[in-house]
């Protein structure tokens, strides 16, 4: 039995749960928070990060490697695409949401939003919170451009595109960093998503002190 | 021909330039600089970001969906490993060189020493270079004890992971972050990366009005 190490608003954990539940794989959640360096996970990521994805002696990290090892071993739901050409983007979009949406949105969110409040105890910094949702802004207009020429963001088929970004996005979105309107065919492709099964679990969760907006979990929002 | 969008400092041209060598890739490069927002750049990739590859209406950006294209699509020198397993941990070891040395050690060191003195015209901090070279070091201890496991950071042949942390390890050098002194593996590991063709070319060019350390291009250092 797979265990995935990981907290609820960790949104590289987020992205291999819903990849997993694409793919039809069983596993269970072991709850850790990376800034408490818990033995648990640390025995089996020397990195201390979420996610690891542990199976007996096997040890699986980072997100992107994670959804392409099932994507390898387990037939049902292709994932990256069928052509070499289709493959390139897909893998491009997932770095843009996974690199640039995470280093300019997501973790100063998480940094402000979060980790001040439920670790730190300080006072988020106003100036960083407007310029996250600024590069959040931008970064939707550009899905939206992806969105006009295709039904998904690498393709007419969804891909782990959709998954890191869906990620990203509903992390940032928990923690009011995302304004939807004027976004029509973003906000569209993420209603879609809202409605599966597994991501409508991980929308059910809450961190505890962190209340997210009434939007967030709607999905008729 | 593939016509690569690239400068010579920048660490995601240099694996692409390293990848492409090692699978035959004939191409051509055109120095662009992202900062200036060239047209040139702009037009074949709207995030204005190095490095893209054109071919035709074909174009491909991101430099791991890049060196994942050109490993399906050609046979010679398999890049990403033969085991499942293996690609995981060949693609996990990338992304930590590619987002987290990138993150920790390269960027700062690419806006302290080389986007300060040759565009902003600025003095470089002395505490974020400090930083970065401590994070070098971290690095490079857990580069050492991936390579006395194994003969390549990811496994017994060489990857894309040994390409990924070359670009970024070879521009931190250039820009005098890195000391070899007692990483012996890691050392030599980088002695038998040297002394490839495609890496020499690279090693001997030159960044107008930044000078890189004696040893930098020398294969005995």
């Amino acid at each position: 039995m797979w265990r995935l190490y990981q907290f609820s608003l960790c949104p590289f954990s987020r992205a291999v749960r819903l990849g997993l539940a694409e793919k039809g794989v069983v596993f269970e959640l072991v709850e850790v928070f990376p800034w408490e360096r818990s033995e648990a996970l640390t025995r089996v990521n020397p990195a201390a990060q979420t996610p690891a994805l542990e199976n007996g002696a096997l040890v699986l990290a980072d997100s992107a490697a994670i959804l392409e090892y099932f994507d390898e071993t387990v037939d049902r739901s292709p994932l990256i695409g069928a052509s070499a050409v289709g493959r390139a983007e897909a893998r491009r979009v997932s770095a843009w949401f996974r690199e640039r949406f995470y280093a300019e949105v997501t973790a100063p969110l998480m940094r402000e939003r979060m980790w001040k409040r439920v670790v730190a105890r300080q006072m988020p910094d106003g100036r960083v919170i407007r310029e996250a949702a600024r590069a959040a802004e931008a970064h939707l207009q550009y899905a939206e451009s992806l969105l006009l020429e295709n039904r998904w963001l690498a393709g007419p088929t969804f891909s782990v595109a959709d998954i890191h970004a869906a990620a990203q996005i509903s992390v940032a979105d928990y923690l009011a960093g995302i304004d939807w309107a004027g976004h029509p065919q973003a906000r569209q492709w993420y209603q879609a998503l809202k409605s599966r099964p597994a991501f409508r679990v991980i929308l059910g969760e809450r961190m505890e002190g962190i209340r997210p907006p009434a939007h967030y979990d709607d999905p008729d929002f």
